[in-house]
């Protein structure tokens, strides 16, 4: 019952797939977005300013927002692998313009089509 | 490489762990806190105004508060486990007294010792 933490290859795939997703945020690269979260109704994501149950929930706000996210430095990230499938990425960031601190958490599972979000919340530091 | 969703006894399993946080949390029980969340380095906690990197930062922060939460009502809970030994519990919830929606995002493993939160996120929604 113990799972070995940050497997090197493991580790590498989760860092992969992260970049993927960061560089579709905030290049607006909306299917990407979709692809990533896990194509599922237990699927759900806390944002700033709203909840979102499933995934067709989460991708019609994404299709709604003009913008998926401005540009926005990653001041610090961990990524965590728990054996082969099974992950965290928590990052702070904070986005151009803004003085203030935001934080973003995925749970991440390895997929029969590939590494996928299964549970997202981003907000700011209050 | 599919992970079966909501076995009944693993998320039996998981919402008994669960509610005995919520019990601790409330109940100011802060050695059933620290008991919960895994004793690695590499447990992470965002709160509402402060961001910890591992238990041991997590635990001292806990020691500094008087209080560990006001009384709260949880609005929506959403507990999914993945095979047999991965979870996500988040809930929406509000404090006695306060008008804001909160969300708490858990993300727990199975370890030799029991259930354990492994990353946790907090906040309160925009």
């Amino acid at each position: 019952m113990t799972h070995e933490i940050n497997i090197p290859e493991v580790l590498a795939e989760v860092q992969a797939v992260f970049a993927r997703y960061e560089a579709a945020l905030v290049g607006n690269d909306r299917a990407t977005l979709d692809e990533l979260f896990w194509n599922s109704p237990h699927t759900l994501r806390y944002g700033f300013s709203e909840n979102h149950y499933g995934h067709a929930d989460i991708a019609a706000f994404r299709a709604s927002l003009p913008l998926q996210s401005p540009p926005r430095e990653l001041l610090r990230t961990v990524i965590t692998t728990y054996g082969r499938d099974f992950a965290t990425a928590n990052v702070e960031f904070r986005r151009e313009g803004s003085r203030q601190t935001g934080r973003q958490s995925q749970t991440w599972m390895r997929t029969a089509e590939g590494w996928r979000v299964v549970a997202a919340h981003v907000s700011l530091l209050g």
